[in-house]
């Protein structure tokens, strides 16, 4: 199963690629950030994330995109770009009925590190050694995208994705959606300064 | 000149269209509401709005389109798949390199009755007599789609624009560009509650 990671962004939008077989083991595939200038305006700006989102995902033919999941509550100044970034990639991946999934920064640090509190760093070490890489992702965006990535390929199966009803979980499977519940719930705390 | 209106949202996404002729004459031509059902995933719903866009615009092929400017400072229920649908707006045009135009509602609100914070029912009225309608446009979300159109129609010429630099401005110009500056100043600290 190959999974496509986004960090959504309007300057920077990181895409990272993996491939997800047997046993759980996790190959790096790609990595790369996609880029917008700021000297354009905002429409051309989108075109050209949008232009190179489709061919990220044309080129490896993902069976599932993450992307991370943008709060209201996120910095002011770039959460109107972000949220447009992470609107397009959903798009993209729509017109293609790839099948998508949000994950809030706070599940991929949970479900990298098994702790949704860890230090960006710790993140990074942890990504570099699931892909067996010989150092870092860089930059920061493109190691966010590939934790995304692997998020989603380490969720428990069957974990609750956006449209489905809680009511048919088994036990295991009610025990992550609740914990994902309380991660995301401490994330847009932690978002507000509570 | 055709100038299609645009007032984003992603549960219902107002298209109103129209020409604007010599003498700033300004005739209407469509208006509807372009929707996407709460029941089905973020990915699909965008999908369906920015089809819905899309065919709109291929329709009444516009010489502009003119969306209404999202701020980050309102409401937060909604303002991101505000911000997404005003993102997939600006997309569809740029595909098809249609100049695109944000306009804040105060703009709107002052290009359309002189008066920068006027009520909905007097934007309203407005409308319906500069487009000489028999009724008022519905759903609301439609008269401010319209609302948009007449904006970038009425606009001073030569009013600055997006990228566009302030150095070699008219003084007319000058005036208008301190005019909206400060229009968008007061509606920003208006949704701040300032």
């Amino acid at each position: 199963m190959i999974i496509l990671g986004v960090d959504p962004g309007l300057t920077r939008c990181g895409v990272g690629v993996i491939e997800a077989g047997a046993h759980r083991r996790l190959s790096f595939i790609h990595v790369d950030v996609v880029r917008s200038s700021p000297d354009v305006s905002q429409d051309l700006r989108l075109l050209s994330i949008y232009n190179g989102l489709v061919d990220k995902i044309e080129t490896y033919a993902p069976d599932a995109v993450s992307i991370e999941r943008v709060f209201a509550q996120s910095n002011r100044n770039t959460v109107l770009g972000t949220a447009q970034a992470a609107g397009l990639a959903m798009l993209a991946a729509a017109q293609r009925n790839i099948p998508v999934a949000l994950h809030t920064p706070t599940e991929a640090k949970l479900a990298i590190t098994g702790n949704g509190q860890a230090q960006k760093i710790q993140v990074e070490r942890m990504v570099t050694r699931i892909l067996n890489l010989n150092r870092m992702p860089t930059p920061a965006d493109a190691a966010d995208a590939l934790a995304l990535a692997i998020c989603h390929a380490l969720r428990p199966a069957g974990a609750l994705q956006g449209g489905e009803r809680e009511e048919h979980l088994t036990p295991a499977q009610r025990q992550w959606a609740d914990a994902a519940k309380k991660a995301t719930k401490r994330h847009i705390n932690a978002d507000r300064g509570m």
